[in-house]
């Protein structure tokens, strides 16, 4: 007779070795390292909640500094890595196995201690793609998540960063794992429940609140004249001409400054209701002015945004809050929102190739891509239609069998040249040997050149949904390439030709002045100019604080 | 100044006026329609839990029953219409916008209602489609679901069948919609909280349990043989070829039939271990003796199925299950793992074009798709590789630019002709004529051919990854059309050309003998074997007992 009950049974005897340790499901923080050594068991599927912003950085540093002679040969499965405790844990021999979608700041650890067989990489994915397998095939065991409070029966409120906690939890309680929190405070009711108290075995009051990382806030005072140039173009080209009324914006300064250019240039342009009204996006400070003004009438979130939270409970019909005031976010069905309810996605990359591929991964750092695949593809299975994702679809002349179709609208927005003259274009992604370096089974793309519908530089737009020819595609990013070598390859009677059809456009062939293009455009140049814009609500990190 | 909180203080008065109906958030029965008439303004967008299987049933006919004088002009937003009263509402003038995703059983009606103008479609969707539209440009204002049970908080336990209940909850109740939720019990505490209380404003017992549909449920009784041939092909020539781990199955005994020929058939050819070991699926009777053989080690639902209660209580190592031993399902979530941790999607048809474009969509039926759109479209944003994956890649010869990358297998399935000799590859389908009667945009295509990887008849398996043109792939699906006048169309020289070339696969090219391709080879021939096979834990629902 088979057992049908062992993960039940395993459960049931990691939760009375640990007894001891708990009051109810209450654990001291002195405690936390014990609890760990006691619960895990090695091999263990492990997810430390690492988000795109919270950390469970107290978990994360007590998973650091177990006995590997105890707890050995994990596989991590979290969305990102951005502390120097998640690649501390293989360092030591901790964990062995890594399934991730982004690491930031820890990229160039990363990809060293690859390269020295320190971690043995599954996967890169984007995050909903993990969240998915999490239900499949990479289940967690044990899952080390975060919050702001809890009660003593274990109810969970994340406040306004909810971000993975709840497909986090879901997952690893109805599999017989063990969910452990970390919370800021235990409070006798908590001000409302984000996870039910039955899905949470062991909350640990933190030493510290947890970290959060302020991941999308840019300040004006850094946005360049190009980059406001290029934002006209965005609006005036491709958001107006398709009547976008439903998007995502990636994070930088090249999609802040279109932000900040929605009161003023677009509005000018007597745009506001005919954009931009629905957004799948993190509470970017830099969409103050545009909230302000009338234009945005909601706005769902992945997570939130540090110092953002006095003006979000004073804008409740634009943002998702709870009865408590404070946001509900959800990366995982925001990702969803994004992928098939939006029109446009636009974002920047480090480089592309002639064929419109991207890729956020260079020599010597693993970066992942967050949710970029996920926005940045065509849902090939949305079905309902809109003005813009129509428009989009015929442009792309249907699918080659005869039926007409819609198309996503992915806009790859970047200068030509990056940091240190670095061109951003090139004739061969450095994804490549970063694949063969780190033994991957495909160079890392960010996102395929298919995909892609437009590439917006400094020089102008390819619109690559009109080119009918590989060879065409390759002209219309060789001629908005500026001075790079792939853009000073460029055929110039094809480009010439291309322009004529309207497939490459320029600022004049816009109608753009490029002497406009100034940082008087932007309706806020500063950090002190989106407080004043929000009334005071806004209350900036200290980092971006200089007065 | 404008006001930001006018939901909100929209919603205060909304539940001032119907304070009177609730004892805390608990409303009699006979209290429902009065509550709706309360609750409701003219032109709200309303959710009626209408799911794949569960039915929000009793406040569909308090819905229905509402005087049209006083709540009119609704905008249902709702995954499926199932029930009459889903469109009684429409006939009596109560709502007159309606999207949704699936409406089985009354398509035929919703095609003449539509014809008669008594209601305007925005769009079908593909489940997972719809909710992410919750959360960006339908957001429901109210939302009226099913549960098992409640407490006096308003706690929801959904038991099994949780389904679309936590994205309905989530996307009303944190913008501040009001939520209503029948349920079959009122209880001092719910065995396990799938719905915390705070997101609930009411809670009606209503009258009788609600009503849940069996759809997933096939009789082994009523596979033929051509099935069971069409099977072995499936697992010989596709599973086993590619080795696919991780799948979702369509409803149908077409899918049925590889179930059942798991334990059997594959494992004569020993694929024990090497193919079928995850699933994003329901938890199909017929699936029960490949489990009890050990081929499945997860499954994943969207929702449950009647009679299953008892056996997933018994397999908690296979099923998600939460403390209190029944399964939690989740439509979203599921939709998510199906589209990105799955590498096979296999379902039926009704009409495939030349194209390999085909369409549940006939004339006179507006059927809607539920979740094939989106497990049966190539997951362009998925990044991680699998060996199955990248062979369907390698086979379709990359992106055209050069850029190599993995492949979704897609595998449509069909009989050469379907009920009353109709067949099912057609020059032309009738979605076309569809579209243009009821006004929609695009023709009601379920998946497009270019995200079809497979055709499977009982002719034979076109793999359209291998083919280069236009024109092959059309021969490739004429190849496999039987006596269809699409078969009969077809160009010998090029269809044994395609065969050669392995791009066209018959039975005996694949060493498969029809003669074995015999009830016999079933693992159950019945629903009362499996009931046995479960060791009578199966618990069929009385349709489907003829003893």
């Amino acid at each position: 007779m088979r057992d049908w009950n062992m993960q039940g049974r395993n459960r049931e005897a990691r939760l009375a070795r640990a007894a001891h340790l708990a009051d109810g499901k209450r654990v001291a923080a002195a405690d936390a390292r014990a609890l760990l050594e006691t619960v895990l068991e090695p091999g263990d599927r492990v997810c430390l909640e690492g988000n795109n912003q919270k950390q469970a950085d107290f978990l994360a540093r007590a998973l650091a500094s177990v006995d590997p002679a105890r707890v050995n040969g994990l596989h991590m499965v979290q969305s990102v890595l951005a502390l120097p405790e998640h690649l501390d844990v293989f360092e030591r021999g901790i964990a062995a196995k890594l399934d991730f979608s982004f690491s930031g700041p820890q990229g160039a650890r990363l990809a060293r201690m690859v390269a020295d067989g320190q971690i043995a990489v599954g996967a890169i994915h984007t995050y909903l793609e993990l969240f998915g397998r999490y239900f499949v095939d990479l289940t967690p065991r044990v899952s080390l998540v975060a919050a702001q409070s809890a009660d003593a029966a274990g109810n969970l409120y994340t406040g306004p960063n909810t971000e993975d906690t709840p497909v986090i939890v879901e997952a690893t309680a109805f599999k017989r794992g063990i969910v452990i929190a970390q919370v800021n405070e235990l409070v006798d009711a908590v001000p409302r429940v984000d996870i039910p108290g039955g899905w949470v075995d062991f909350v640990i009051q933190s030493p510290t609140p947890h970290y959060i990382e302020p991941l999308f806030t840019r300040d004006p005072a850094q946005i360049s004249e190009i980059q406001v140039l290029m934002a006209m173009m965005a609006i005036k080209g491709i958001y107006a001409e398709y009547g976008v009324q439903r998007l995502n914006h990636g994070i930088g300064f090249d999609t802040a400054a279109i932000e900040l250019l929605l009161p003023t240039y677009a509005d000018s342009l007597g745009l506001k209701g005919r954009i931009c009204k629905h957004w799948a996006l993190n509470p970017h400070p830099a969409l103050i002015p545009a909230i302000e003004a009338g234009f945005v009438e909601s706005v769902h979130s992945f997570g939130s945004e540090m110092g953002m939270e006095n003006y979000i409970r004073a804008r409740p019909d634009v943002f998702f809050t709870g009865a408590d005031g404070s946001m509900r976010s959800n990366r995982a069905l925001c990702q969803a929102a994004g992928h098939y309810a939006c029109d446009l996605f636009i974002g920047s990359t480090l480089q592309m190739d002639l064929a419109g591929n991207s890729s956020t991964a260079t020599l010597g750092r693993i970066a992942g891509f967050g949710g970029a695949p996920n926005m940045g593809a065509d849902a090939r299975g949305r079905r309902h239609a809109s003005p813009a994702w129509l428009r989009a679809g015929r442009e792309a002349g249907g699918d080659g069998g005869g039926m007409p179709r819609g198309r996503k609208l992915v806009v790859q927005m970047v200068e030509t040249f990056r940091e240190h003259m670095q061109p951003a274009f090139v004739e061969r992604l450095d994804a490549w040997e970063l694949a063969e370096s780190a033994g991957m089974e495909l160079p890392p793309v960010m996102i395929y050149g298919d995909d892609v519908t437009h590439v917006l530089t400094e020089e102008g737009i390819a619109n690559l949904l009109l080119c009918r020819t590989a060879g065409e595609r390759e002209q219309a990013i060789r001629g908005v390439a500026g001075y790079t070598p792939v853009g000073r390859g460029r055929d110039r009677r094809m480009v010439e030709d291309l322009r004529d059809r309207g497939i490459i456009r320029r600022p004049e062939d816009l109608g753009i002045d490029k002497r406009m293009a100034t940082r008087d455009l932007l309706a806020a140049r500063s950090i002190k100019d989106l407080v004043r814009a929000s009334g005071g609500l806004y209350d900036p990190p200290k980092r971006f604080r200089n007065w």
